[in-house]
């Protein structure tokens, strides 16, 4: 746990962070605000997730949550308090949209693939949260939604992650109706990969971390960073920048030692694990 | 209705419309004609599309249609009476695909969201329609198709919406095999919300209209405009917009309204509405 | 079979063709090594297919495979060869790339649709030949995989493929686990169009070819090419184009024939069959 993310008030963390072996949890911890965004925790999210970014010690992230759900959206009240200020609140404003935007693109910048682990709500910020990571298992109690039309603050910035995950039709029932939908109808969505039992969730999530933490770092890396940048090329530049792309990682010694234990019937032995 | 929805030969106009507190209901009404896009049609829907855009008192848009089926494409009887003219019909059928293009277009335009409430069959250019729409519920027994290439005309317009509905081969499906679908594998394809029994259709649609009608018209109308906005950016650039209309949703005063309403656990009073 | 196709130190040619009528049966014929894509098999895969998409006799194209599976990507051995060369492969893998990539896009490019026939196994680039199909039919047994990742070459250019056929959450599921899906999972995703039982495959396809066989090939031609233009342009943009192309379709002889057929409930006679 940097010091960043701990509140100066309180001795109590907003965001856990563990490492075990080349998995990094994150784990946000304001149980009795449901997780909500506050900005201290945004700054501790995308200083946690810059920091292991840039470690060659870790492969993987596995973000959680303390607390009855996984994370209900903005901090509300923070947001109403600065309505006092001179400007009506949007200096704030926008600099906390800013922040929350830079927090979520830094998830899908970040070369390590990260993992939502998904109990009770997601909403809002939250859904968006989930819609930004690699990968999302959910329990199946869990529950999903863009609420913000309920409020008088449409979801825009999460329906951004939203509408890169989800078809538009679905993607436009969430946001209009502001409804939630089960842990089952997200995964047919394509917002999660699975919906499990709550009680297996924990580890479905680690052998998930586990077989990704098994794999080359320097490949892995490679291959995440290319998969968010050809996205959005023409199909024709996205073919020219992943050759180039493959040449790169064929030259590595970790293609060369896992093609060669592959061919050999061996396990590999990475250089960049 | 308006004076140009009205076909000038008899008393029977091509598109009905009713208003019922925030509701708009658009109604095809050409039954004999399976409700095919005739120009008077397509010319009464773009307007009437538009002016409900425009009007403050309404805030979404439900469009249905008379008879056995929703809408068969285009009046194939009227495209081919302008193979006589000296240019063979070139002059007005740039026309008329124009003025569908605009049609279509103006149904994602429109700040309002518009629900399709489908029965019986949906094709090429009905489908499309659908497809233009927002949010989609269709009876069990309905049927879409892009059939275009039966006949020697692939259905190129009606593919634009399609594509942008469902995947790459399930579009490819439909588009080179000509064959009707149902309702539960429009659904499964994502191109329509849900399919439900014949009897309960209409109730399901005016249930969806209504939640949306409670919420703040300015909220709704931000977040659908963004939505289509945003989806043909690069990410960084959809974050960067997303988070400036954000803020401008922040500092108006129905989302000061409903956060407020939230916190003190009471409905909210849309200034907006 | 082309001459270029054949193997030259062996007389068993790497790629098979027959054709019936107006579709064109391409068989991936390595069955031993898997049917991996060795250079000489890519290079007869793009040269078939750019000759039957200049054939006016031909109007689709079934790609399958012998022996136990579809195809497992990359040939390994002939890569790893190339080691040995004074820049490590460097040019040689970037020739190669490069190939693959157009190969890739030759199958989009040909104006005739490709249904892909897939038993077994389709791995790696296997899995992303599969995907650049316009249709694709499986075995109920057939799985699918982007295990680049287990020896340390991530999937990079079949990624390309993928991602443009799953959703991001499914397409990173496969890639970053690297793990097999089966046929109801890639079926669900979006992969393939079906899976049927493995003694109606060939059937399966069969049916589907010919269904496309009977259309217009003019039409077709028209239709397939105009869809993967659009799809990489905006909204308005779109509509721009793909008017032009149904006014221009309007216009041939196959859809004057096949609309006035339609009319007068005829069966059409197309010139461009």
């Amino acid at each position: 746990m940097s010091e960043a993310a701990k509140a100066p008030e309180t001795a109590m963390p907003v965001l856990l962070r563990e490492d075990k072996g080349a998995i990094a949890t994150l784990t946000l911890n304001r149980p009795k605000a449901r997780n909500s965004l506050s900005e201290e925790l945004m700054q501790a999210l995308l200083g946690e997730v810059e920091k292991i970014g840039a470690d060659p010690d870790l492969k993987v992230i596995v973000l959680k949550a303390n607390g009855p759900g996984f994370c209900a959206g903005h901090d509300l009240k923070e947001l109403t308090a600065a309505r006092g200020e001179a400007d009506k609140g949007r200096a704030y404003y926008t600099h906390i949209m800013k922040l929350c935007s830079r927090m979520m693109q830094a998830i899908v910048q970040c070369p390590k693939p990260v993992i939502a682990q998904v109990h009770g709500i997601a909403t809002a910020a939250g859904c968006q949260l989930v819609a930004s990571c690699d990968l999302a298992v959910a329990a199946d109690e869990a529950k999903f939604a863009t609420p913000g039309v309920n409020i008088g603050l449409f979801c825009s910035t999460p329906m951004v992650a939203l509408s890169r995950n989800v078809t538009r039709k679905h993607a436009m029932e969430m946001l209009l109706l502001g409804e939630m939908i089960d842990a089952a109808r997200a995964a047919e969505f394509g917002l999660v990969n699975r919906a499990v039992s709550a009680d297996t969730l924990e580890a479905e999530v680690e052998k998930m971390a586990a077989t990704i933490a098994a794999k080359s770092r320097l490949t892995v890396e490679i291959g995440k960073t290319a998969f968010y940048e050809q996205l959005e090329k023409r199909l024709g530049d996205a073919y020219d920048y992943a050759s180039d792309v493959m040449v790169h990682n064929m030259l590595a010694h970790d293609a060369q030692e896992g093609i060669g234990a592959f061919i050999e019937k061996r396990d590999p032995v990475w250089e960049n694990r």
